[in-house]
């Protein structure tokens, strides 16, 4: 093990004694700085396969290493910090103070405007009743400020679980002929996807939630949002019969198809509301301190709008309103979740999809706002609360909830310091619930409309779709995928297929890898591509590659053909000098790993080559790499003298070879 | 573009003026070889997005360049490249001489008389009449002499893609009641197989067969070895209720369900042959000059089963024979193809799974006895080969065919020279069709069994699997449910859980990728892994992450928590010394693919470093990356003064910024 002196070396442009403390060393133009002495590759150090598996296992399920709080603490100690690791509430309580408190009340005050038209916009969006939306504003709130580990993440419905569990559950079962029962999928598919968000935590699989790239978020973001939005043109122009599909094809001929229901009252009324919402929007967007008038425009439309239709009952009789709306808190539910019987799979499958997709929004909102502050919010803790409160939710007449990105704005902005403001907006809920409701009985559906419409707009991001053109066409091309999947297929399968477009992208990358030819920059021992370096230079006899990708089985055989094609290529070009190819160098820095298929390549080139008198050289083969070389044997076959630490000491140890 | 010496400097250790051609290089102790100048990283030469897209696009489906012999060639050689390019066999008729002739003729004798009994045993192993297997090695063995380029590939059926086949459709339809049905369904079968082998060839998409890892097929072969051994029990003790089904339960309960019709006068024979057989094997496997004994036996056994049932035709009288085959050749089938009905969708399931098994073999096949002789086959040539000579035998009652491992290896040890031993083979065969066919009448399908049980013993490769152990457990796991899913699911299931397993480890090592902290090794600008290379020692102030993976949406919020788990507890470590984390160097030389996830991650990183006073450096990004990094205006935040070509430059000029 370690690095061995093994071979000291002296020419006539390079002299050395190792040992001493003080070296001279002469050199001539291109070969300055030649390094004096032949470093050995070593292998790692030796571990057994429990161990390996050990360690693997810690990487893959606990990269952030949880426990190493715990380490060297007295066992009060201990219990104290896993109170705090479960219940993050416990960390701020003890230090909380007034001024917190005012920001807190503040700002929880300010979410509530904005939560109470939202939640019950969000339901209907869901094909719910509206109050079960206040019900989500209420409970779940109160568990996330329990649990949860973010300070400004604000909690509730958000548009796009709404709008996905609301497609997969019409599909099959109708929400107004079979109300009863579709209530009971939406509080069972919000418990699995409860189930399914606190398992990843709980089992570190949060990794799952990764391979939902950017560019499908973008495109599922945009495509969900036109869609919702589309749909809202039954609110906005006061269709009746519109369809139950969410794809455009059949929401559009809806529209069109029943020109003869549109009535111009709603919609004046209902554009009028749009165009107030989406200017206050405007307004926060370009003045981030005025971001009170984004959070205080929903309100106000609904009052406003409420107003109107009371007053003026009788000019606008035909404006659809939402009706009664039951006093009183969460009834409980836990009773009636649905567990056997031929839609347990619907549900199930529901709970999953929005789980993935409630979570990953929760969890990316969670990371915005910390990173702001620079705090941390773990990832697994994070989950845990989530699915926690999704699962209590759905016993108590709740719906998907998560971090929502426009109430933690709002939330943020309004000042606030610690989750207790979660706490506040949850009893502002709590005293509309138990007596104002009947105030909403006159709000008509078209604001709800136009609070949804401008809610989701700013789902899309043009900015971030051109970027993704700008940086890569084949994640722009996952970004289509995904938004023309949702638009025309239906939103699971806009999902499905972005990730797999993604997940192609990677496989792509390693069935395809780069391979490049390095050259000597000359005066140093840098070895760089020869096509990005216009003043690195080929060495003479060498043919030198750098190899850009684990050699995998679905490697292996392309990369063994391509590099014999630079084998040809090269010795086409040296015959033109009259030159020959004596050797092969391949650079393995970026070959971090290897299978049995990727050893039989290099045991085949090494073959192919040999037979045309070429000798073949590996250079700095990572460990993992270098144990399974060993582990197969075909080290044996390279010997020390063909396996070198760095391509500078390769090229100067084979070149003095041949010259001596 | 190109590297400028940018900054040259001058400390106390090293002086050097970069003109002169004579360097004087003084150095003490760690510090020798210091490297004098700072290269700048530079931007791949700048292509437009059309250029880029070609290049990817050559490199992912002509990375062989086949066009390359065209090039600077007259017209006239142009087309006569193109035809020895079509057929390869102009590339050796015109050369072919007497001698060679001699070589041909012995081989393609002798593996026809390995053929002829394998085609009936596989044809029965497909549940197709006998003679199916015999027209199977008449009609694709001559195609094949035309097309292909390999010169030891013996065609015809082979043992995996009959039992596939033959399982595949009578799960559907049953070989003896629907027998008209069953036919028709395996000509389709093998049409499609055989377009989709010729269309992978065509369109360049031969990679999609690398997705079956070594480890994929060691388990996939193993476990049909083991259930076409089962089955073969059935002949071997002359049940005759048995059942239908591959998986090991059901077969094993036919066996030991029916006691009562075992045979003992087809046990004894049976029994006999088979240990005869297996003798003969092993006997050509320790001494490979005796291949003609392992080539002749199956032939042998034939013959002599038949003159015993035929001569003790009073005492054998249980013992099933054959009976009666049809005289003559292939009669065409193109006109039984079934292109619309019920079944299509079975035809082309069958059709693209037997494709992709058989054109493995057959490409495996060539490969290995192209690289015996060092010669290359091209694979997608190979594919159009296989798929044509598929698509004009499923016109002429033959089954999928391809390059036979057996009897390549029969033929390589014979001494073929050329395909023609295919031409001698179907000569052969036509011999038989024509002429021998009555004689086959009284041959006993135990022998049969017996025959095909030896050859797939063959496919149980011990040692692979015991080499894949050593290596990686995750490899072996494949293997085992490979191996496991079709004994105990199915094939297709079987051999689709291994592929997932094996893209899964493909996908776990993106996800979880390694980093490792570097450090210097004394004396030089080798920066090594510190836990791998004992004398690397860490650089005070510095904290050095190699990064061994690609930063992909699946990995970039793991690699950031991960990095900054490395920061802290460097910043830990160094708190004992009572010394300050600077600067966090990260060589990205593995770093070979970036998406925008990844250059959030890095824009998040270097934002969180800079709030505790670190300051990120990016070390030598390939080219691509480099390119990204330009396109996302990150590079402008890092300016040139932190992005370095080595992470000895790197380390060298930020310790000497601290020091002015």
């Amino acid at each position: 093990m370690g690095v061995d002196s093994k071979r000291v070396e002296a020419d006539s442009s390079a002299v050395s004694t190792p040992e001493t403390p003080f070296n001279l060393t002469l050199s001539i133009g291109p070969v300055l700085l030649q390094p004096l002495e032949i470093h050995r590759v070593c292998l790692p150090p030796q571990k057994t396969t429990f161990q390996k598996l050990k360690h693997r296992l810690s990487e893959i399920f606990f990269p952030d290493d949880p426990f190493h709080r715990f380490k060297n603490q007295t066992f009060l100690r201990k219990v104290v910090l896993g109170l705090h690791c479960l219940f993050p509430i416990l960390q701020w309580v003890p230090s909380y103070s007034l001024s917190t408190f005012r920001s807190d009340l503040v700002s929880g005050l300010t979410i509530a405007s904005l939560a109470i038209p939202q939640g019950i916009s969000y339901a209907k969006l869901a094909n719910l009743p509206p109050i079960i939306g206040l019900y989500s504003s209420f409970v779940p709130p109160l568990i996330y400020s329990l649990l949860g580990s973010s300070k400004h993440l604000g909690v509730g419905p958000v548009s796009i679980a709404s709008l996905v569990m609301g497609t997969m559950l019409s599909e099959t079962v109708s929400s107004t002929h079979e109300s009863d029962l579709y209530l009971r999928l939406a509080f069972t598919a919000t418990f699995f996807a409860g189930l399914f968000q606190a398992s990843l935590g709980l089992f570190r699989l949060g990794f799952i939630i990764d391979f939902l790239s950017k560019a499908t978020l973008v495109g599922f973001m945009a495509g969900a949002a036109v869609i919702v939005s589309l749909q809202q043109l039954k609110g906005l122009l006061g269709i009746v019969h519109f369809t139950k599909k969410m794809q455009i094809i059949p929401v559009m001929s809806s529209v069109f198809g029943h020109t003869k229901e549109w009535s111009w009252k709603t919609i004046v009324l209902g554009f009028g509301f749009l165009i107030f919402l989406l200017t206050a929007r405007l307004t926060s967007l370009k003045r981030p301190k005025l971001f009170w008038i984004s959070a205080a425009a929903p309100l106000t439309s609904v009052i406003l709008s409420t107003l109107l239709v009371y007053l003026l009952k009788s000019e606008l009789h035909g404006v659809s309103v939402i009706g009664e709306l039951p006093d009183g808190l969460n009834p409980p539910s836990a009773n009636i979740l649905y567990f056997h019987g031929p839609h347990l799979g619907l549900a199930i499958k529901a709970g999953i999809v929005t789980g993935i997709l409630s979570l990953t929004e929760g969890i990316a909102v969670g990371r915005t706002f910390a990173s702001l502050q620079n705090y941390q919010v773990d990832g697994n803790k994070e989950m845990m609360a989530i699915g926690l409160m999704n699962m209590v939710g759905s016993c108590s007449s709740c719906y998907v909830t998560t971090g929502s990105f426009s109430r933690s704005a709002v939330n943020y902005n309004a000042g606030a310091k610690t989750a207790f403001s979660n706490i506040v907006m949850a009893g502002a809920v709590l005293v509309t619930l138990l007596f104002l409701m009947p105030l909403f009985y006159h709000t008509p559906n078209l604001v709800l409309a136009a609070i949804i419409i401008t809610a989701v707009i700013g789902l899309i991001d043009y900015n971030a779709a051109f970027l993704l053109w700008k940086l890569d066409k084949l994640e722009f091309l996952a970004c289509l995928c995904s938004f023309f999947g949702v638009l025309f297929i239906s939103v699971p399968m806009g999902l499905a297929i972005s990730v797999g477009v993604s997940v192609f992208k990677i496989l792509l990358h390693v069935t395809r890898p780069n391979t490049v030819a390095l050259g000597n920059i000359p005066g140093t021992q840098i070895y760089q591509n020869v096509s990005r370096y216009e003043n690195a230079s080929r060495v003479p006899c060498f043919l030198i590659l750098g190899i850009e990708s684990p050699i995998y089985f679905a490697n292996s055989t392309y990369l063994q053909e391509r590099i014999l094609r630079w084998v040809w290529e090269e010795e086409e070009r040296l015959k033109e000098k009259e030159e020959n190819l004596k050797c092969v160098v391949l650079d393995m820095t970026a070959v971090t790993a290897i299978d049995s298929s990727g050893i039989d390549a290099i045991y085949e080139l090494r073959k192919t080559l040999l037979n045309r008198s070429v000798q073949l050289v590996l250079v700095n083969p990572v460990g993992s790499v270098m144990e399974k070389l060993h582990h197969s044997k075909i080290l044996d076959l390279f010997g020390t003298n063909q396996l070198y630490l760095t391509v500078g000491e390769a090229v100067t140890d084979i070149s003095s070879s041949w010259k001596a």
